[in-house]
């Protein structure tokens, strides 16, 4: 499908408990949703585990690819918070503590509660600028392309809105939606031929169920508003003219 | 972190809904929990777009890389379902309709709606196996080690349940779960200490915001009970020790 884009990006999930199954990921449709509308459209997202060589191996892989890069997890005290050092590691630089977020944390923790642990969060690549966390203080970083966000999807969130004003993208992505209630089989053929007469964007066909019935929401995106219009006109007079009742909702 | 396992697999979720925000994986979670169980863990998961080189890069790269491959998506009647065809061309095979899929379409369509878009729905890769689809009849398939099921949650969790028995994994990676309230800056150094103590096992700290406090599941997984449980002791203790009040969930 078209939908040429000037600018991209990936986000790199990192983190063994949504391997495992035990936490649903809550920041990618987060993330996508922001940056479809900054004109950074999503075009890769991976889940990796805690694991070194791994995050070292899918971030340097990543970069290289896209505009930005963003990554999620493992920036915490604990044991098993593995990601700064493991970017650096990627940029082969060292980790070193950021004079700016120790002082921050200082301040937050109080000295009777700062610690070896505490601020570890005040570490991060040498070169690396910091992002702010208006949440929980501890900071995010960006180097180079690639940003370095919490795993708490509250905090990740906090840190996308500081850091998406310094971002440069493409054209947004538009889309529009239109739902019926006719089974995709019944529309296939013809909706091949709308694509056909509108290269100029992607048109998705996304069945669901509810209310024990099938439904399917028909996704038209694209760059250009003209053709965004253009299509969706010709996915309603598509729907209408097969005897369904077509509910169109802009996003 | 350790927790060796002999057997592992890989999920791609392939679908521009899920890449636009969309759509909210709901797929990840489940395979993963399933796959645990089964001594499959997920190593990697990945999230692509409905585009023919891409998916059949990803599906060659992982493959190769563990003992099964699970996709979801794209494997409905409309122009944008092209996971069929790209698998197909990753492993070097044509597309066939296989008669089997297509008597149980016609059988439940009934004669009067079956259309060419909806036969789609038989072709495979030349050499697979279907897989069974309870819900709507459309069934996924398996060609080497890769299963190919379909997006639409409900429709692949049955795909797996059908297919679950014919999977050999290693020993299932058991896990249990310490809650508490202390915040994790307050043992995280404690707790490096307990995972070193407990190399077989691999122990996450998550951190949650519930009722306005801050909370942490400290998760231990591994595959040798006898360790599993070892550890989970020492992280009762820990947290008794620090002055928390632990609740203690088996998984």
């Amino acid at each position: 499908m078209p939908v040429i884009t000037v600018a991209t990006s990936a986000v790199l999930i990192i983190g063994n408990e949504v391997l495992s199954g035990r936490t649903k990921d809550e920041n990618l449709a987060y993330l996508a949703a922001r940056l479809a509308d900054l004109g950074l459209p999503v075009v890769e997202a991976r889940v990796i585990p805690d694991v070194e060589d791994v995050i070292v191996r899918h971030v340097n892989d990543l970069r290289t690819q896209v505009t930005y890069l963003f990554t999620t997890g493992g920036i915490g005290p604990t044991h098993d918070d593995i990601t700064t050092a493991s970017v650096a590691k990627a940029f082969g630089v060292p980790v070193v503590r950021d004079p700016e977020a120790e002082r921050r944390l200082r301040a937050h923790y109080g000295e009777g509660l700062v610690n070896e642990a505490r601020l570890k969060m005040a570490d991060v690549p040498l070169g690396a600028i910091l992002v702010d966390n208006p949440v929980s203080t501890a900071p995010g970083f960006r180097i180079g392309n690639v940003f370095v966000l919490a795993g708490v999807p509250m905090i990740a969130r906090a840190m996308f809105d500081a850091l998406a004003p310094g971002l440069s993208g493409g054209p947004p992505v538009l889309s529009s939606t239109v739902s019926c209630r006719i089974p995709e089989g019944e529309f296939a053929g013809d909706l091949t031929l709308v694509q056909q007469r509108h290269n100029m964007v992607s048109i998705g066909s996304y069945p669901y169920f509810s209310a024990g019935k099938v439904g399917v929401s028909l996704v038209v995106r694209g760059t250009d508003p003209g053709a965004v219009d253009a299509a969706t006109t010709d996915v309603l007079a598509m729907v209408r003219r097969l005897g369904g009742e077509p509910l169109k909702a802009n996003s």
